[in-house]
């Protein structure tokens, strides 16, 4: 069963197949809102304004951690568990740096192959070759898509390019950040901003010889974490080990993702997490389009190539020359 | 000789005394330019418009470094270090975290008492109770103001709160990074990705029973840096020591300095380097004039207040409802 390999043909896709979880309309729903086509834009938000009365209903993910930390290997373990618990789970990667066409390296399902075998798992790569914000807008869209199609849990993984991590945290629910087994300096391998983004923090690889160095660096993230300020208190940052390849751990990893959503659900606070989320994307949008009507407009546009030599040799103030950027734009419209 | 004590009457001020390097002139063009009155705008912005062709002449230098590591101190003895060079000195400060009224305690003269007596120095302090973006921008307005006044160093001061070291690092030549002495854990309270905009980082309090270890602090940090990469490969970043107390290192600390903008300049780095900060200074200025503007319009901005209790409650998707407002905005205007 394919669900990933669509190429975006420009017969109308099945909304009801996508509202019935079929994958294949998933799939090519997620195709159609990537496409920066005018039409398919607008075909696109017609089919958000559709669906939106079917969204909401997942417990939305961000995951990150260092290079070799095992995320491939975590997220198909921890996607096989959760299936057995009758839970749908969908996969979007947010990798600014993907350059292949058709889907990255890392967003491949094949780093995944059980995974991707199954009917409850749908897996989509991040878009090639488009920079961190247009990575993000499009993953917030096929979040909104993955829980129209009725995914319990929508995992957003990121590499932690640049500042991917805190893109991917602004439109989760909760941010769970993989850690390498060892103490002391290893540990340093993950930002200390990124840190202080982490609802949960697993360690990973705790079987075998490195067990015991697992449980050191679960120790050492315990007191590390617990000097970092979280933005409310109904919550604080828990750290646990598992492995991938025994499954230990992964029954409490999930006991903790669902008593961390029972925990904000309750306080009221997913919901205004979420609002504040949708709110800041909102405004966000509108920024980038009217800076783009602004690019698109004959008179302003040629003021501002004028302009941008000025202002890059110390001729104008910036500020100056974006009010009179601003003016003529407004007269022209 | 008071020179930071205008509180902004309305009588115009004097572009002559301004370019004549008169402090109180400089003090009362900063206070315009911090106005938001439409009516102060608008002399701002013609004020800027005549300095600009006597800006660009200092060398613009970010400090900043974790609480308790000497800033203040080490500002002041720096600062009479470069007046004996024949050096004119301007200090500003970019605190979001002000509260007070009529100026941060941070950025306060007080705490330089002897900068503060100068002819040769000027010291300002945030304006209080604006956000970053609000600071940062008045900040780059004043840097500008600062060389019309003929000043040959601006240094940019922050406290390291939220974003404020990258809002520096993005207005100014030169980033230097102030860290404590002692080695190992001590620090790890910078933050890493702090640590990568260094382009100098000074290890404070070299005298006395933590010379040895500020000597630690070096060696340590040396290492440290190595690893990280730089944007450019004409400069590695440097560590030195000094103290603030007996001068000692200070005249390596400037003449780094002179060294490191003289590197930057051969290079075409700094041209490159202030022009891309103009340009990207200019865009965001465009961003945001066009939201205020779709704000004030009577038409988009009640849909605006409409939409947003539909996004926030996810009814509406935020794609959808920045397009249809921008559509508003435009056929409005």
């Amino acid at each position: 069963m394919e669900n990933n390999n669509d190429n975006g043909s420009d017969s109308p896709f099945d909304i009801s197949g996508l509202l019935n979880g079929d994958r294949r309309s998933l799939a090519r729903s997620i195709t159609l809102i990537e496409s920066s086509r005018v039409d398919h834009r607008v075909e696109a938000e017609e089919l958000l304004d559709k669906v939106m009365p079917n969204t909401g209903g997942s417990i939305r993910i961000g995951i990150s951690g260092p290079p070799g930390v095992g995320k491939s290997t975590f997220i198909e373990s921890f996607g096989q568990y959760v299936i057995r618990k009758k839970q749908k789970i969908a996969v979007l990667t947010v990798d600014p740096s993907s350059k292949c066409s058709g889907g990255s390296i890392l967003g491949d399902k094949t780093r995944m192959p059980k995974l991707g075998q199954s009917d409850m798992a749908f897996i989509r790569p991040s878009p090639a070759g488009i920079t961190l914000g247009g990575v993000a807008r499009r993953t917030r869209e096929a979040i909104l898509l993955c829980e129209s199609a009725g995914y319990d849990i929508v995992l957003v993984e990121t590499v932690g390019v640049g500042q991917s991590e805190y893109a991917v945290s602004d439109m989760v629910d909760m941010f769970v950040l993989l850690a390498q087994p060892g103490g002391g300096d290893d540990l340093q391998g993950i930002k200390r901003g990124v840190m202080e983004l982490a609802d949960l923090i697993i360690v990973t690889k705790a079987d075998g010889d490195l067990k015991r160095s697992a449980m050191q660096a679960e120790n050492d993230l315990k007191s590390g974490i617990s000097l970092l300020k979280k933005d409310f208190d109904i919550w604080k940052p828990k750290v646990l080990t598992c492995s991938s390849i025994t499954g230990e751990g992964m029954e409490e990893v999930w006991s903790i993702i669902q008593l961390y959503q029972d925990t904000i659900d309750k306080h009221g606070e997913l919901q205004r997490k979420r609002g504040h989320q949708a709110r800041t994307w909102m405004w966000s949008e509108v920024q980038e389009a009217l800076v783009a009507s602004l690019r698109e407009s004959p008179l302003a546009s040629d003021l501002a190539q004028k302009f941008e030599v000025d202002v890059v040799n110390g001729r104008l103030a910036p500020t100056v020359a974006a009010r009179k950027l601003l003016k003529t734009f407004m007269a022209g419209n």
